[in-house]
């Protein structure tokens, strides 16, 4: 039994570990987020969509875990894939506790998390001598979630990074600014990152509530502070987020 | 030229992407807290430590910098091999703008920040339901780095990990204790995470400036939060992170 961090969308970003735990798992319960090519790693399993936004009837996080532990108990092993990295705001930590309750052996393999990850593919770096020396990541899942820690933060001291905050950017704008953060501090929220359809929208934070995001499925991460500015030259960062190398992939040697 | 994060320590964190760059080098860069497994893991490349902290004459970043661009120029794959992620602390936003600067095209490989998985890996998520609903990553290489966030900081409102804190352990406490957290709030500090020595001690924040640390020359990442309590079965822990699994690790395929 693993619990896997299926990083933010391009499998070869997965940690050698989870692509091990992978091809080697016999059931995997995947969330809604995590692409199709990484769950297809998993060959040899049997795949089971646990989406809880997904379908006719919804999969509650007790219906997740009982189906971890039957699978676990009926001596499959089973990979719990979960978008990002499984302990950031993964609802990990429940999974975690309910193994432990159960005396089943488990291990966790980290990923990469798309609150880091995000920005760097946007040529955004959350830390930089003299600029950030800090990050704090919130959910925009609800305001009670993320309201009494923005709203306390002293203006500039850190890179806000807000992971599916999409529906609150306009909370989000408000409690900085309203907190004496200047409107004029860059933000940007990347769309898929990591994916072949990465898209960045590049403003201010007090442009941010008013930003065109379209109708995209994709949670996007927002990142507000002066690092943004770093990511001033779009052609260049799209250019080497895209860029095709000369390294082809080939089977990875046994470590 | 590629700017790869190593992880916190153990290979197989790698992820596929920066295995392949690392194993397609030609010339390696790499920090002195990267582990020589990963580091060995370019069979065609020549190493070069640019550690600032070892020898008798100290490399500085410039010096860094110089070697990337020489070597890039010079035609060869370079990889400069970051401990954790190359934008968490690492001054690989710094690299970056030279390399924009000297118009050489490069790409970013995320790493697995030890700031997620060094609490995941001794069973502690950085976020929890109902616990924790962010948290906030600074590092402690001087107060002024983290002083005014974490006298900022609401009591309790988000989990608080420290990177290359040791040295600051008093200062750290004392900001949030000052600012009214409870000194009984629980806090650890994971040292060596993910590798073979990995060790967690486990206390409050009012014992973290007196907590025995050792000798250890690994920097330690602290936590501070109610989410260190879900790490109460240290026994457990310590079974799942050394578990060792009836997967043994083959060739991965192509992706």
């Amino acid at each position: 039994m693993s619990l896997v961090g299926a990083g933010p969308g391009d499998p070869e970003l997965l940690p050698y570990r989870a692509i091990q735990r992978l091809q080697h798992a016999d059931l995997v319960l995947f969330d809604g987020l995590v692409p199709s090519q990484v769950v297809q790693l998993a060959q040899h399993a049997e795949h089971l969509s646990v989406s809880k936004r997904v379908g006719s009837k919804s999969i509650t996080q007790d219906d997740i875990t009982a189906l971890m532990l039957a699978g676990a108990r009926a001596g499959k092993r089973v990979v719990r894939l979960k978008a990002g990295d499984p302990f950031v705001f993964g609802r990990g930590g429940e999974e975690m506790l309910a193994l432990v309750a159960a005396g089943i052996p488990f291990d966790v393999v980290p990923g990469v998390s798309a609150a880091i990850a995000g920005p760097a593919l946007a040529g955004i770096p959350v830390t930089h001598r003299n600029v950030a020396s800090g990050f704090v990541v919130v959910s925009g899942h609800g305001a009670a979630a993320y309201g009494a820690l923005l709203s306390a933060l002293p203006p500039a001291s850190a890179t806000v990074v807000v992971l599916m905050g999409l529906g609150e950017r306009a909370g989000i704008q408000t409690r900085l600014v309203d907190g004496g953060w200047d409107p004029h501090t860059p933000a940007a929220i990347v769309f898929s990152a990591s994916q072949p359809d990465q898209r960045t929208w590049i403003g201010t934070l007090g442009a941010l509530a008013s930003a065109d995001v379209g109708q995209r499925e994709d949670p996007g991460v927002i990142v507000i502070g002066q690092v943004v500015s770093l990511a001033t030259m779009p052609d260049l960062v799209h250019s080497f987020v895209r860029e095709e190398t000369s390294w082809q992939p080939t089977t990875i040697q046994r470590l």
